[in-house]
């Protein structure tokens, strides 16, 4: 898009003074009447979304030290598609990342053709506040080292609200904000159905993601961003963030107290929020998807450890198991060490 | 994302017996209460979308002659993410397309380092049902010819249901299903804020295309899905697509009238359907961008020609205006006249 183009566009279609012959937007009276999102929610829109959800979101980044203003901010399809917009901008080559991190990052990398890898990158995506899997939040001297590094951030905050302590660090985005990526979401503290996360790219980067966005799918869709808009209006979000805190802690120590109970030899260590618990084998050498296939027979299902590495190793035998969208906890781990069992005891248990 | 991971999780999934551990899904019950989407809207879903949604779009593909099921039917972010997904899998080097083609679609071609042509390339993106910008309908000598050629297809079906006289006709898929990527949306004919559109990939291509999908933004909005779906199943498809028809049947013959009127010396075809008018101004060689920013003086906007070229040339100047969208068609008209005769009378009129 011609950067005039657009800014005649745009001014053009803030004043209702101008005749707008462009832009191709059907006729708004032909569209349904549906109860709930707004008339201008149905509607084509800018790639940056809008504008009431942008300031809520920079708005909370500001509250944790971050000088963010609106129209820093970019509305994606979720976490996910601000990755996929920051890895196509700012990956080179290869993506450095954790030696387990979130898989779908992982493959939106490969398949960019910039591979990740848990060795030096000029790109590092990290989830600072709390990783996935391992609900692990980074210590102040690794922070201070990937501030002082110079390399370019993904910084992932999907989990930041969820820290069961509820001490929400202050985002990367406010250390180094000319190359840090920030994504943030709603999926996890609201739902993941309306599709609402964000990118607040480097200021420099901003014409660029804001084409890349429009490359991609034009705009977010604006029902779920009308949604989510009206619900923190008439809600009160940290009233809700401190209930989320309180139900998904809860779960995540039912989980730890029945993988103590029947997964004793297992390793793990305690999350310090968000959704799952990363599990480590005794006995390193097995395959996960062959372990997966038994525990699905055994009535249980988990993700197998090579979906979160870089490499997709199989070994050493790992996994994830999440107490956030189950309640049948117990039962799930006292199956999965049944599984684990039957899988032990067969003759030939082939590590693929 | 493994395969033979994939198919355990779904199997797991789709039985209640199987306490899943896996996936990461937030707890449905912490989901606030929206009125109108159904509760499994709210929650994460499969890439390939809801299957009622898809069960739709392959019966009205079934009912124009092609043998799609609704396995074979990927729900997208509007029929952008449609073409995006198409085009990063099926793209090499460069893409052809028709002389004047639709904007945002040669912007992904171009960001993905593949950039358009409207020469000979091993892929073509065409709109052969209903063109944009022209609003032209493919004639069966050169669709016979696109079928025969033996190249990749992006079949970019969004206005079809547009045109003025009803006759849908086939879609290239029904003749080429191996080699055409068929895209569609409800945003022409519905709403563009629910960001509903559809891919049909080659058969043999479905899994990396729903790979993409997921890397991209793991699934498409379920509230939009869910709305759209409720709203299937509660009005009469065709009577609606019939009451469009004319509505803007009779907006394109006001644009026309109004056109002739006022601006004699342009030449424009009169277009079979969609949203749009394709005007060749009787003096190629000014600038169409320098007339835009004229024209927004005068009250009026119009898309300056170079957006819809894979040169991005300006000259020979020519602009589209849609009809579709705006209902002050003749006055718009009229000020565009008085802005060109402006344009004009100015002693230097930069060609940029």
């Amino acid at each position: 898009m011609d950067a005039r183009v657009d800014r005649l566009q745009r001014i053009s279609s803030s004043d209702p003074g101008v005749i707008a012959l462009g832009g191709g937007l059907p006729a708004a009276e032909t569209f349904p009447a549906f109860g709930e999102p707004d008339a201008a929610s149905l509607q084509y829109d800018w790639p940056e979304g809008r504008e009431k959800l942008r300031a809520f979101v920079a708005a909370r980044l500001r509250a944790r030290g971050a000088a963010i203003g609106a129209d820093d901010v970019l509305i994606t399809a979720g976490a996910q598609q601000a990755i996929a917009i920051a890895a196509e901008l700012a990956a080179q080559e290869r993506v450095g990342v954790d030696e387990e991190s979130y898989p779908a990052a992982l493959d939106r990398f490969r398949s960019l053709g910039r591979p990740p890898t848990a060795g030096p990158a000029p790109v590092r995506y990290v989830m600072p506040a709390l990783s996935n899997p391992h609900g692990r939040a980074l210590d102040e001297r690794a922070r201070a080292m990937l501030l002082a590094s110079g390399i370019g951030l993904i910084e992932d905050d999907a989990y930041a609200e969820l820290r069961f302590d509820g001490r929400v660090p202050a985002p990367l985005v406010a250390g180094a904000r000319d190359r840090v990526w920030h994504v943030g979401t709603l999926s996890k503290t609201l739902c993941p159905g309306l599709r609402v996360g964000w990118l607040v790219p480097p200021a420099a980067m901003r014409p660029r993601a804001l084409e890349l966005k429009r490359d991609l799918d034009l705009m977010s869709n604006g029902v779920g961003q009308a949604l989510a808009e009206r619900f923190l209006d008439e809600h009160d979000w940290d009233a809700r963030l401190a209930g989320l805190r309180r139900f998904y802690a809860a779960r995540a120590e039912r989980m730890m107290r029945a993988l103590r109970r029947f997964l004793p030899a297992w390793r793990f260590e305690e999350p310090a929020g968000g959704f799952s618990i990363w599990l480590e084998a005794p006995e390193p050498d097995a395959s996960d998807v062959a372990l997966l296939a038994c525990a699905v027979e055994h009535g249980v299902s988990f993700d197998p450890g090579r979906l979160f590495r870089p490499s997709e190793a199989s070994q050493p035998l790992a996994l994830r198991v999440c107490f956030s969208g189950e309640d049948r906890l117990e039962e799930g781990i006292r199956r999965l060490a049944a599984a684990w069992d039957a899988f032990r005891a067969r003759p030939a248990t082939l590590a693929t």
